[in-house]
């Protein structure tokens, strides 16, 4: 399909393709509800290493699926899973999008608290439940089945795509650095667009202009050569689960703030003016608390609590696991306890600074009866996107066509480790144009993606590729 | 066999039958380690319903183990797990002992800490390794098998015998004050043995005239519908695991004490006297630091290590558990977390006050942004045995002829729920006649019983049954 004419800014055969692909979603939405299912049934969760294999498949399936829609695909190995990449190259002179996403899963832990299996896609109300079908398999998903209908009905696309698909995002993405930097030239492209972002709520579309950075931490105390009967030596040694209470526990003063000494010194102060648009786009204190499902906030005074999950760095007990924990009682003082922590970073925090802070607090703390040991991993620098990206307009004419409103401009409180990654290394901010619902429980249980803002997503990637094409500042 | 006649005080029938049944042990090791095998082939766990069923075979295999030696058994059913008994009324005029043991078994996690698997008895170097071994089916045991001997030598008991078997002590025998109360003049005994505890060391063997009291304490922190992103929602709410680990730090100052408000305020003072008896008789700190297999104690001030372990209260996390705790990270804000605590009490410490001051102590440090709730269970009352009991010059002979060596008195930090109520019940002293080693592993990975410990612990009960049946202080 090389080289096949396509229409230039505002033509009438790009707005044809655009009405054509919109019929097509429409009438293959069943479809596409039973394709993502098939998506959501491999437990590509990228944590653990005993899904390795279905990592693997994963993998494989998804470039089938692009290889149906005649892209060049290929799936690069890496140290870690493979990067599955799809090219379609049909519209010479015009500009290149491409598209990054990612097909591993967070673990669907705690199991119990899913109402249906979390891989087997299960349809209720208006929402299609499993784990990734929001976060980010569904996002991902859309945009496939954007450029499937310009192809099955043009037979081509108003632009040049490339797609990434990363296996490690859940992760901090370990592999795909290195990955972009040895095929700079094969993944230049005008324009880069990453869905893995909540918009507002339903039918309030927003582009994400910054992420907090991320850093994951693991601490593990241990000091007895075996569980100890709690009886025979209660009073004897010090308590493993104890002291990582104790070390867990310094990490916040009373009032919310993170107690880690310099943790705060390089956040970038905000600026007034934006502080204030914040407040005028953003979402409420009672918003974000709905969202959760909680009545109370908590966490550092003096901000709100959308900049307090976007402009403050903070930090986070994940999981705690030491000891007896099923059922009934087991008197023993625990060998050992662990924690996992992750913080998450603002501008002009490091994260390997950060590390380092906090492993000098914890050390500070921990007594010399045991050992505390930390590991560091999934660091991800903060991102701060350009406002002034030759593709926004384009992006929020998409937005604006595929949902039928305004789009606003959102800071995020998440981290997607490619994201920065893609700025440094090709000198560009991405577009991030997010489809999640903060309520879609993304990583939590019960994850879900509503159906009604995936066919507005579908839309968007449609008018997406239709806007870039018409975007005089894109023109290569 | 009732009525058969038999020796009295030094009487060459008696002297002739420990001989002949010393002989028989010897000769008989290897069936008994099988038999043993046999026994901790059931996963005893009272802790777990899951075991429900294992339960109820093991008291069955019990009960026809002790038909096989010709008692009268009954399983009697409780609201929980029945109750095994055994009676041998062979010794018309003699006085009668009654054998308190438990056949249920705390859970064998962590499992993976095992070097062989924690059901299926292992022989390595001098011990026998297996989850019960040592508590309590081992100690038990041993007492079955110094029945055994006289039965097949002599054909007839110096004294009467009644065995009963408990299947909740793990789990703070919640049926046996019931089962006890309900039957108190089957169970009337001369002299009430129990073997649950550690001796001094191998080839120490120690009589034990002190427990702790036991109150188990499950903390549990809700406070979110479900666990939430930790970037979207990181700075937004209050993290219950957070907040548990808060919790669990406030119950001890820095010093080692516990912080909960009037914890200590019913601590019976202990007398010069008998601190220096514990000097004297008891473990070093070093000793009871190397049976921990640790360096370095930790504790309450003021006290040694065998004090704090005996005569001072303590209060322990035994388990943690919330959020993820599998491979790599996951950043979640956990939707809930759980701690369980113990606390060792000593006389006058009463398990329900501590209860309540505990409870008090936590719901004041608990935030209002979440649900702190707790569930006490297994309350266990302090025991400080009667060192005049009429029956203790035989067990301290029977010690002595089985060993080898003087027994020493000894406080243990432990608690068995049953023998507070076996004193409150029966208004008597049970004799605490322990076999264990400190360094058996109770309660922990790779439990074990000392063999050479374990052919002594079988002497000591066959010189127990002669030394009892010459008692002149216990003829009826």
């Amino acid at each position: 399909m090389r080289g096949v004419p396509v229409g230039r800014a505002d033509s009438p055969a790009i707005s044809g393709g655009v009405a054509a692909a919109l019929a097509y979603v429409r009438n293959h939405r069943e479809r596409f509800i039973a394709e993502l299912a098939d998506f959501v049934r491999f437990p590509s969760v990228s944590a653990d290493p005993r899904h390795a294999d279905d990592m693997v498949a994963c993998a494989r399936w998804l470039a089938s699926h692009l290889r149906a829609l005649r892209a060049a695909v290929q799936i690069t190995p890496t140290a870690g899973y493979p990067i599955v990449r799809a090219v379609w190259r049909c519209a010479a002179g015009q500009p290149t999008v491409c598209i990054y996403g990612h097909y591993d899963v967070v673990p669907a832990d705690p199991v119990q608290a899913w109402r249906s299996p979390p891989f087997e896609a299960s349809l209720r109300g208006e929402s299609l439940y499993g784990r990734g079908t929001s976060d980010d398999k569904g996002q991902l998903f859309a945009h496939l089945k954007a450029l499937e209908a310009f192809l099955r009905t043009s037979g081509t696309l108003p632009v040049n795509v490339t797609c990434l698909f990363d296996g490690e995002e859940e992760i901090g993405s370990p592999s795909f650095a290195e990955f972009l930097a040895s095929h700079p030239r094969e993944l230049a492209a005008d324009v880069t667009v990453v869905s893995d972002t909540p918009i507002l709520g339903p039918g309030y579309p927003a582009l994400t202009y910054s992420l907090r950075g991320l850093l994951n931490v693991e601490i593990q105390v241990t000091g007895l050569p075996r569980d100890l009967h709690s009886g025979t030596f209660g009073g004897a040694v010090h308590n493993p689960a104890q002291v990582l209470c104790d070390l867990v526990s310094s990490l916040h003063d009373a009032a919310g703030r993170v107690a880690v000494a310099g943790f705060y010194d390089r956040v970038r102060p905000s600026r007034g003016s934006e502080r204030a648009a914040m407040v005028r786009m953003g979402p409420s204190d009672a918003e974000i608390l709905r969202d959760a499902g909680v009545d109370r906030a908590w966490g550092e005074p003096g901000y709100t609590v959308y900049e307090r999950t976007t402009i403050r760095p903070t930090l986070c007990v994940n999981g705690l696991a030491g000891g007896y924990a099923g059922p009934g009682p087991k008197t023993v003082i625990p060998a050992s306890a662990r924690a996992k922590l992750s913080a998450r970073l603002v501008p002009d925090q490091e994260p390997e600074e950060i590390a380092s802070l906090v492993e000098q607090h914890l050390m500070r703390c921990a007594p010399a009866t045991v050992r505390v040991t930390l590991e560091s991993r999934g660091a991800v620098r903060p991102f701060l996107g350009d406002l002034d990206h030759p593709a926004l307009p384009a992006a929020l004419a998409a937005y604006r066509a595929g949902f039928g409103t305004e789009p606003v401009f959102l800071r995020a409180g998440g981290s997607i480790p490619a994201v920065s990654t893609l700025q440094e290394v090709l000198g560009q901010s991405p577009l991030l144009m997010g489809f999640a619902l903060p309520a879609d429980g993304m990583h939590g249980p019960n994850e879900r993606l509503h159906l009604p803002t995936f066919w507005s997503a579908i839309e968007t990637g449609i008018w997406l590729l239709a806007e870039l094409a018409q975007s005089p500042s894109l023109r290569p």
